[in-house]
């Protein structure tokens, strides 16, 4: 599901990401992956269930994720897939300000990830997964990131 | 502090202001005010006093707000002058989605206030005031609204 979307459109998401988004990547260990981990990314809108109609309006601009209601009733709007990051990067990487430094090393860490060719290359590709920790620091939405 | 402001940082705004920001208006009691209430409008934007620098960046886009610390270690970027409020209006009232309620609302708040000539305008304003409850319902913040 992919849509033709404005400019306007666009920065209105970037600051939307900004306002109540996040964007993280963490290393899963999983033994039926080459290198022993997968490499989740998610970026994923915020928004309290009450407001569901219109987030979902602000969501079906996107079209590619999809609609979580957490425990404590805030609902999250996932892209998780690493074809929806790419799509979605694209759209906010011109327009996104406060989440600029996530965004440009989630823009790395994809480009490096489709060029893994041996263990040290994933090893390089970890290290930078890795800084992502200084990115991240809030203390509400935990950041799961596993060395490995 | 008037700023041009281009149309992709006007939907940006707007994408904030739905992401993690409020609109919010109430009556205050207050004697020295004609008609025994104050109308105290509020546009504010919220983040993590962790991102003060890039959140800076942000507010820098409007300019004629001003930056709080809550206790609780959340940064306010309130906007709560009448000239400011009828700005800000102006700058997200094209891209808004989810606050589209409250900020159409607002503005013919506003445009009424400006019209005020007796206890009677007064009231239907009030009550007009009195409608925002219905829309803003957020547990977390509070909105006070006082009836005459």
């Amino acid at each position: 599901m992919s849509k033709l979307i404005s400019r306007t459109q666009k920065a209105y998401l970037a600051g939307f990401l900004d306002g109540d988004g996040s964007v993280y990547v963490q290393l899963k260990p999983n033994k039926t992956y080459k290198y022993g981990f997968q490499i989740a990314m998610y970026i994923v809108l915020y928004q309290s269930q009450k407001s569901q109609k219109s987030f979902e309006k602000v969501c079906s601009l996107i079209g590619f994720g999809h609609m979580r209601v957490r425990k404590d009733g805030i609902l999250e709007y996932i892209i998780g897939t690493q074809e929806g990051i790419e799509k979605f990067i694209k759209i906010v990487d011109q327009y996104v300000i406060m989440k600029k430094p996530q965004v440009q090393l989630l823009k790395k860490i994809v480009a490096l990830k489709n060029q893994i060719s041996s263990q040290k290359d994933f090893r390089e590709l970890a290290k930078l997964i890795d800084t992502f920790r200084g990115l991240n620091y809030s203390k509400k939405r935990k950041v799961h990131i596993l060395t490995p």
